[in-house]
């Protein structure tokens, strides 16, 4: 009937090197600034396929990268695939627990490390089990001095390597391409493994007009870093469809971020929102020119609506919200306009612009509420259930599979409301929701409301279980200084009153001098469970 | 690892149904104009396809339709896959024979047909062996008079159907979706079959900004008629995306065409040169805004430069010249600028649009002359071959299968040259090549040459077998009648003389009255090279 071609991260080499061999990669490093055309680097990506495979790497093997984005960090992306190995991205910021875990429990043959980074692996050497060669990654000629055995200088492998080498075209495209290990709330990072047909069809969603829009016309600046769900996809698409790629390598500033996006004519970025919050402080300063940005994308968690505002009023930016995950490639969802709503007032257009958008072509989610799939009103909630050909459906030899994967779905363990068009919009983790009676109550919402009166610091409402209601709300409220003396519990309890439906409204409310924080800043909502408990059984 | 969904058609219309509601469908059809939603048209297919199962179609079934392009014949597009069968497009301008040749040859079971089509079906009635069921596609209560038997009511079986009817989601993505025939040029037309994973994979070419770019903010009118390749894969895409549709229905004169780019404010339209030349002139008056406009998408065959020219310089409509055939689904390459050429002076911007262009991302070419390979330099020539998951690798039931499939690729039959950009040029038809010594000799590029003299009417050059040089071109000249007193063969000859290269240059020339010619004005090449070789048996 049809040709069944298997869809592989080498046909896109291929493809690249024909119709885009002129296009630029712009690549910067701890010493400066490297430019390559693709014709380049695709040679390159040749050069390693054929250096790993002398090394003795074979089909599935999994090849760990510890590294900032740049361009021989791009030549993994495609090199390691390219030979049949498993790119395994590894998060440089994790714990040195974490670090060996991941390396150990994915069997990682060799790494590919920045110099610059190289003591965070020398650190954890001797938990290693599996690393056969360790390979360095530097614009010097010479190797650094290092603790390591069995280390190899990249560029030499490179230079003894063979730029004819054959990438692997005719493979099964359900065999995997990448990994990635995600955080867990508690215990060791989960792996997700990325198979070829995955990661294709997800570059597909993202040179969609209505998915990514990348196209060989853009210009794509990946800040995400390339430890991140693959820099979210961006390098394999920008290769694929010869898009100009910007990659800002280590210790990117605001003012690097700028200073690229005006010298190189960036025209899509995409990252966190702390990213997006240094960026625009900087931009307030009026020294760049970045009109040729089209769009920033912003994931990884909710965007502040002060800040899209921002972007989007203010410096006329299109700013759109994504949401994904490490487990969804991670393309799951855009916050874009739909053509009837292009006319809407601003502050309509930021409402729709703040919440995470409808899900891409190829995707399909339900929402799951405690009486089946929710109504499509905004209000009510549910867990966020996905399915499509770049959603996981297991963690890496990992027992922890059976939670999120049930019935042929992702459980992804976020709280949404959707509109009456589909768009989403995240309400809380199913972990921290308050299960009241049956029905489900927003912690966050519940926060969100307290910390929008003048005394209050910040607030967290976290669950008590409950004889009659099995759960029930309390609010944990730190107040600012100059209210300490004059805010009553009372008064922030009537405060919410007219907000909510009665049975919403927390049952207690304490004051603390504190909230416990995650490193990067999130409520540890656990520890306050635990503490909040404790007080509740003392003072009962 | 990741999920493993089959891509199905069923499951682009479970996506429209959720998301994109309240868009539009605008359907000409006999009686005037029908305005449908997506969520209205989705219900419709489900009736479809229930109403089909309820008349016992089974998975694998064939159906045929008969018909213009409107929502009815859009809703057997997505209902009759959706229940398992597969979508017969039958080409209504096919001769009696060849219309019960295909019918009878696809074995289908029912038939979907325009009422006003009717005559060209009670026509063949007696020659189908297959057919079950006919069902009258009207706009009318009553069903037409008519000979056949076991006719229903399209609109009718709906009513008694369900639309709850659950459609398949959970097959093969390999297992057929659609068909259609394309003639040969000799003998019977040859059956292509279309597969879900070919037809979904081809809409996300259609949709990638590098691609058909098409999106929920367009609105796609398919001129382009709905039983030539699936109107260019384009009514599944829109509905897939959302995107607005308008069907055109019959009888569409460029004075309608105008109208509804108008009215609907079309963003994108497709078809054939002769439709674009005929709309040009209706442009020509001045009466139509079709400031809408931002794609014409022109296939079929080679679009004359000063039609391009009056499209993009004139009319600031930009005019994008697609390759494709009914084998290839058919979107192969398109005339995209890259971002370097953007900055092209307006001829040379013209030379570029006046090429067929590359290869979108997911089809794979190769280009093959005498001696391998070409060269990417615009001038050698070879035959196109073609790979890819939206690229047939049979012909249904047909032993012409050896001919066109052939180690893993399709041999298109067209003659190309390559610039350094990958950009092809179709020069000819491998059969009317003339093969000398060795080397290739285009017909097409001799003709064209003769056809600039004053005197030259029009001028066909067809090969004649030689002992030394296996081949050997013979122009065929027709006169202006001013000019028959005039010119003579060594005028013409010497003519071309500065042009080509001394072994290009035809061995003779012979006036002629007129050169034989198709039903649709193609040079009938074979039969001249027929009358050729006669002639010149006779004068030797």
């Amino acid at each position: 009937m049809m040709m069944n071609i298997p869809l592989t991260l080498s046909a896109m080499v291929e493809h690249a090197e024909k119709y885009f061999a002129k296009k630029e990669i712009v690549s910067r490093t701890a010493t400066g600034i490297t430019r390559l055309t693709y014709g380049e680097s695709c040679k390159r990506i040749r050069r390693l396929g054929n250096a790993l495979t002398k090394l003795g790497m074979k089909q599935g093997d999994r090849i760990g990268t510890f590294a900032w984005n740049h361009h021989r960090h791009l030549e993994a992306y495609f090199g390691i695939p390219g030979m049949g190995g498993v790119l395994h991205t590894i998060n440089i910021r994790l714990s040195p627990d974490h670090i060996s875990y991941i390396i150990n429990h994915a069997k990682d043959r060799a790494l590919l490390i920045d110099a610059e980074l190289l003591p965070l692996i020398e650190n954890v050497k001797d938990e290693l089990t599996t690393v056969e060669a360790f390979i360095i990654m530097t614009d010097e000629d010479e190797l650094p001095e290092t603790s390591l055995k069995n280390v190899y200088h990249y560029e030499q492998l490179l230079k003894e390597a063979d730029d004819r080498f054959e990438l692997l075209t005719n493979i099964d495209e359900n065999a995997p391409a990448g990994m990635c290990y995600t955080s867990a709330t508690t215990g060791n990072p989960k792996g997700v493994t990325y198979t070829h047909r995955a990661i294709v069809l997800h570059c597909m969603a993202l040179g969609l007009v209505d998915g990514g829009a990348i196209s060989e016309s853009d210009v794509a600046m990946p800040v995400v870093p390339m430890f991140h769900v693959n820099a979210w996809g961006i390098p394999f698409a920008a290769l694929w469809f010869g898009t100009k790629q910007v990659l800002p390598g280590p210790m990117m500033t605001p003012a690097v971020l700028a200073e690229l996006i005006e010298k190189e004519k960036v025209t899509i970025t995409a990252g966190v929102p702390t990213i997006w919050i240094a960026l625009l402080k900087e931009l307030e300063t009026g020294k760049y020119d970045t009109s040729s940005l089209r769009a920033v994308l912003c994931g990884g968690s909710a965007a502040p609506k002060g800040m899209i505002k921002a972007f989007e009023i203010k410096h006329r930016i299109p700013f759109i919200h994504a949401y994904g995950m490490t487990e969804t490639s991670p393309l799951v969802t855009l916050s874009r306009l739909k053509s009837y709503q292009t006319d809407l007032e601003d502050e309509d257009r930021l409402d729709v612009r703040s919440k995470q958008g409808y899900v891409v072509p190829g995707v399909d989610m339900k929402v799951v509420g405690p009486n089946g799939e929710v109504k499509w009103d905004g209000k009510e909630m549910g867990e966020l259930l996905l399915r499509g050909n770049w959603i996981a459906d297991e963690y890496f030899e990992d027992e922890r599979t059976d939670e999120a994967f049930r019935d042929g779905w992702l459980h992804t363990g976020d709280v949404v409301t959707v509109d009456e068009e589909g768009c989403i919009k995240i309400v809380d983790r199913t972990k921290d929701l308050i299960k009241s009676g049956g029905e489900w109550i927003s912690s966050v919402d519940l926060e969100n409301a307290l910390m929008t009166h003048d005394g209050v610091f910040e607030a967290s409402v976290v669950a008590i279980p409950h004889d009659e209601w099995q759960e029930r709300p309390i609010a944990c409220v730190v107040l600012k200084d100059e209210a300490k003396d004059s805010v009553t519990k009372e008064e922030l309890l009537d405060f919410l009153k007219p907000q909510f439906a009665k049975w919403w409204l927390p049952d207690d409310l304490l004051f603390m001098d504190q909230i416990p924080k995650t490193s990067v800043g999130k409520f540890l909502k656990r520890a306050l469970r635990d503490q909040v408990r404790e007080l509740m059984k003392t003072t009962s």
